[in-house]
């Protein structure tokens, strides 16, 4: 559907995590988009990445990157804590912005962020989220066309394994933006947003933190009531040796919704290694970043026996 | 494991409803209990019952019943507003008693309930909920042994076609104990009690009244804390034209979760019916009493190819 005539967008990427592998192979596919740099902290990522693409602009800092004139928007995929001092940093250099969920980690800095975008004339975006997923605009299509009478109430479950993949101390640290609800909390409370039609009322709800080698929220549980009445309920659980998206779509066009697909087996090993201490995260991180074998196989192979996700 | 000399209790039944016929089956195969008389308004139910049991004692009011010598103990299985008046009743008789769930519509009654078993020295049980399923016991051993560390949170959905379900009037009217709440609530809340350890703290929910042409509570979803800190997330569905038990076990040993079993295109027909008042509602009602072929083949032949519910 893309227009020929159209002039790609110079884009680049701060954080070039495990995230960003995730958005890459979509940027790749988009003829409205010239993925042209990328900057990182990481000289191992930042090797991988001028592997990948030989011809773009590679900066270990996130500065350089705002300060390259040929870039017109950034997409923002560093760590929480960073989305709003980047954010703000890259709308100064007036590039447009797209900064990973969550926006930010409070009013103060999602103000802030908005605030920098209309000094400089530039778009601000929130992305990506849950709500974009094809399912949840379905939904969203169902019950905006009143074919189902109006909406009365919201129900969303998530259990996955979250807490044994592999985390580095940032996601699992509240004060950095770490834990489900910072991580995971986007994706859901964003959705019955969406669906639920807007600004939430009352909340009453709970954090967990349930494993003491896991020092962070690993769960979250709530009642939600939107300025019309309807209700939601909404559950977390990243303690799971389960993954609900086994049973319900979750996550992108092909259905990829397990990101690593472990075992059950798997699932216990590695709790017993978080438990003794004797994992290796910094290993297994590295494993899913740009340049490894699972960034490849999953993020890049597309399978195409999965076609894209369709409503029954 | 029954005990042969022991002598068995003498037992009668006050109100031979759809909740009857799921209990007299279990009270059959049970040496321990007589089922020797019952009661009820309805002169077609009384035949039914005289024709399974033609020794039995049948009387068409609770006062009869609560006057014959012979009983030593009765199942309150009446409307759920005679639960308590009939429980006081049969107490003040000096016989043993058991309330259907729920066991009253407010404090007050349950209160009086209560003091009237104790001022006649009876024993008093409210029988029966699903805090009595294999699965739950279950679940409440492996809490209780603590093999996986102490309790953290509950989630508990049901989604039932329960306003689908033959009605009569008062199972509707809140005021008469009618609508889910009161109807299902009693097996959600009660299990979830009997799980996470007793008393709560604070509660915080909804019910939704959702179609004009059944007028009572179909749905309700709440957020409870209890006392020690666990938290519990239910919600109730009957709107649903699906069954949460099609998934997990619900209801007795036997699997037999789906009473009803409607297919897909039963419950498009039922809901038009209802809304256009076409429903026969007294013959749906009929059809599963007593003395029908849905009670006979649903609740007495036992299908020997289920096996009893085992834990996995």
């Amino acid at each position: 559907m893309a227009n020929q005539n159209i002039k790609p967008l110079k884009m680049g990427i701060i954080g070039v995590g495990v995230g960003a592998t995730q958005i890459m192979p979509n940027m790749e596919e988009m003829p409205e988009i010239d993925l042209m740099a990328a900057a990182d902290t990481n000289p191992l990522v930042r090797e991988a990445f001028q592997n990948r693409f030989p011809e773009a602009h590679v900066f270990g800092s996130a500065e350089e990157l705002c300060n390259d004139p040929e870039i017109e928007a950034v997409w923002v995929a560093t760590p929480n804590a960073l989305h709003c001092p980047h954010t703000v940093m890259v709308a100064n250099s007036g590039k447009h912005v797209v900064s990973e969920k969550p926006m930010a980690l409070n009013m103060h800095e999602a103000e802030a962020m908005v605030e920098a975008a209309l000094a400089n004339n530039v778009k601000l975006l929130c992305g990506h989220t849950l709500g974009f997923s094809p399912p949840v605009m379905e939904m969203r299509k169902i019950i905006l066309s009143g074919e189902l009478g109006p909406l009365k109430a919201l129900n969303n479950w998530a259990f996955t394994d979250w807490m044994l993949q592999a985390r580095e101390p940032d996601e699992l640290d509240e004060s950095l933006g770490g834990g489900v609800l910072y991580r995971q909390g986007p994706h859901q409370l964003d959705s019955l947003r969406l669906l639920g039609g807007g600004m939430v009322k009352t909340i009453r709800g709970t954090t967990g933190r349930w494993w003491p080698e896991r020092n962070g929220v690993g769960y979250y549980s709530a009642f939600m009531e939107f300025e019309d009445g309807v209700t939601a309920n909404v559950t977390n659980n990243g303690y799971g040796y389960s993954m609900t998206s086994d049973l319900t779509p979750w996550s992108d066009e092909l259905g990829k919704g397990l990101i690593l697909g472990y075992t059950h087996d798997e699932r216990v090993e590695i709790r017993e290694q978080l438990k003794s201490g004797s994992r290796d995260e910094f290993a297994a991180k590295h494993d899913l970043r740009i340049g490894s074998d699972h960034e490849r196989r999953f993020w890049r192979e597309t399978t195409s026996e999965i076609p894209p996700w369709k409503p029954a």
